[in-house]
C-alpha cells in the first residue's frame, strides 16, 4: 500500500514517517501530499500562540482533553522555531502527552533550518492530519514574531494566552499580536491584576475595526482545569461563525494560491538548480555571487534562460 | 541618473524610495537590487534580538551613537514583524531617533503581509544601506521566534538581549536562540538577580560545543549609556574573529546560494502565474485546488508543463 493510503486507513507510523518526511525532505513528501489532499480541510484547525511562559502548552494539553471528551478526533502540532538548533527541544512536551498517547496524536514540528521552513512544512503537517482523520488540530507556536503570525495564517480560529500584568508589554504586544486573535485568554486568572490586564485587553480591541467576530477576552486557569470549557465552546462558535461568513471561500483561494505558488516555487528552482549542477556551472555561479562580480537577479536570469 | 546610481552617490530620498519598493513591489527593486550589488558586502551587520521589554531599542540607538563616535556610517533597519497588522507599529521608534537623523539613517522594514517578506526583504535593505555608504549596520528585530532567527542569519554579529530574572523563561530561552548569539548582554543590570543571570547564561554557554569564539555575556544598563562601550568593542572583536576564519568563505558562498534561489524563486514563479492568468485559467486551477478536486503539487506541475 501506498504511504498516501497507509495513512488515510489509519496507520499511524505511517503518518509519522510522512511528518518526517514533510520537515526534512519536503520533495519526497510530494507524491504523499498529492495522495491525500482530497480528503483534506475539513474540521478545526486551532492556533494557539504566545510568549513563553505564559502556560500554552497545558493549556493545549487541557483543551486537547476537552475535545477528546466531546468525542473529537484531536492531533497536537507544536510548531517549534527552535529545533534547527537545538534538534528537538520540545521533547519534554512530547512526553508531557503520553498518558493520552494512543488517542492523541502530539508532534512537533521544526524547521531543520530551511529559511522559511515552517511556513511550508505546517500546512502539509496539517493535511497529514487531518488525512489520518483528525478533525481538532491544535496548533502551538513559540513567541509572537512574523513566523509565528506566519503559521497562525493556517488556523482556522486563533488564541492569543497572555498572563496579568504585562506592563510595559502590553505596547508592544498592542503592535503585535491583537488583531490575529479571534480569542484571548488572559491565563494564571488567580494573579494578581487579571481583571485589569482583561479590562485593557477588551478596551484595545474594542478601539479596533468593528468586526462580524467581537474577539472574547476569557480567564483561565489551565493547570487547575479552570475556563478551559468556556475557551472550548467559544472555539465551536467561531467555527460557525467563520463557515456562515460569506469571506469564507474568497479565504480557501487565497489559501489555495499559497500552497500553489509554494509548490511552484520548490519545483521550478529544484529543476533549474539540478540543470545547472549537472552542467558543473552551479558552484562557480554561486562563487561570481559571493564575491561580488555577479548580482543574484541577473544571475538568476542566466540560469532559467540556459534551461529553456 | 538610475535610482541605482543616485543611491551610490548617496542620495537619501533615492535610497528611501528603494527601500520602500524592496518592502512593498520586490519585482519592481530588481534592477536598482543589480545595479547596486557590486558596492555592498562590506562594513558589519549587527544583529540585536531579544524578548520584547528588554531594551532593544534603547541599546540600539546607544551603539548608534556609540560608532558614530568612533567614525562609523551607521545605519538602523528595525524589522518589524507586526507591521502587516498595523501598518506601522515602529512610528516611535523612528521619532526617536530624530535627534542624529541626518547621520544615522534608521528605517522600520516590514512584511507587508507576504508569507516569508521579511526573508526577502531584509538583505535587500542591507545590500542598499552598503551601497549607500553605511559600514555598520544594526539590525533589530522584536521576539524570538524562528522569523528572528531567519533574520538573524543576515547578521554578521547577533547580540542576544536579555534582563534579570529570566525564571521560568530560562527553559525556553536555552532552547531557543542561545546558539544563535554571539554576544549576549544581560540589560538593566541594576535589577535584582543580574549577577545570577549572567552566571547561568555562561554556564549554560559552557555547556555548548567548544567554539572558535566563546561568546561573552556583557552586563549593561543601556539607558543610562553603562557598558556600551564594551559591547561595541566585542562586536569588533568578534568581527576580527569571524573574518580571519577559514569558514569565512563557505558562508558567504551559502549567502549567496540564498539569494540566487530567492532570486529564482521569484522570477520562475513570477513568468508561469503570468503566463497562467493570460491564458485564463489561473482563478479555474486555484477554485479547484481550494475545492479539494485538484493537490497543489498536481496543479503546480501542470502549471509549468503548459508554459513550456
Amino acid at each position: 500500500m501506498s504511504m498516501g493510503k497507509s495513512i488515510l486507513a489509519g496507520d499511524r507510523r505511517a503518518l509519522a514517517r510522512a511528518l518526517t518526511l514533510v520537515e526534512s525532505e519536503p520533495r519526497a513528501a510530494d507524491e504523499i501530499i498529492a495522495e491525500v489532499y482530497p480528503h483534506t480541510g475539513h474540521g478545526i484547525v486551532v492556533g494557539v500562540t504566545g510568549a513563553p511562559g505564559v502556560g500554552k502548552s497545558t493549556l493545549v494539553d487541557k483543551l486537547a482533553g476537552q475535545f477528546l471528551a466531546r468525542g473529537r478526533k484531536v492531533g497536537i502540532l507544536a510548531v517549534d522555531p527552535s529545533s534547527p538548533f537545538t534538534g528537538g527541544a520540545l521533547l519534554g512536551d512530547r512526553v508531557r502527552m503520553e498518558g493520552r498517547g494512543s488517542e492523541v496524536f502530539m508532534r512537533s514540528l521544526a524547521s531543520r533550518g530551511h529559511l522559511g521552513g515552517l511556513a511550508r512544512a505546517t500546512p502539509r503537517a496539517i493535511q497529514l492530519l487531518q488525512a489520518f482523520g483528525k478533525d481538532l488540530i491544535l496548533l502551538e507556536t513559540v513567541g509572537a514574531g512574523q513566523s509565528e503570525v506566519d503559521v497562525m495564517g493556517f488556523a482556522d480560529t486563533t488564541i492569543v494566552v497572555v498572563v496579568p500584568g504585562l506592563g510595559d508589554d502590553v505596547q508592544a504586544f498592542k503592535a503585535g499580536i491583537l488583531e490575529i486573535g479571534d480569542i484571548f485568554v488572559v491565563n494564571k486568572s488567580d494573579r494578581p491584576g487579571a481583571d485589569q490586564t482583561m479590562r485593557e485587553l477588551r478596551q484595545m480591541l474594542h478601539m479596533g475595526p468593528a468586526r462580524t467576530w467581537q474577539p472574547p477576552v476569557l480567564a483561565a486557569q489551565a493547570q487547575q482545569d479552570i475556563g478551559i470549557a468556556e475557551i472550548a465552546d467559544a472555539i465551536l462558535r467561531h467555527s460557525e461563525v467563520r463557515l456562515s461568513d460569506p469571506e469564507q471561500s474568497a479565504r480557501r483561494v487565497q489559501e489555495a494560491e499559497r500552497l500553489v505558488r509554494d509548490a511552484l516555487a520548490d519545483q521550478l528552482v529544484q529543476r533549474v538548480v539540478a540543470r545547472s549542477k549537472a552542467e558543473g556551472n552551479w558552484q562557480e555561479v554561486l562563487a561570481a555571487v559571493a564575491e561580488r562580480r555577479l548580482d543574484p537577479v541577473r544571475a538568476a536570469r542566466a540560469l532559467h534562460a540556459e534551461a529553456e
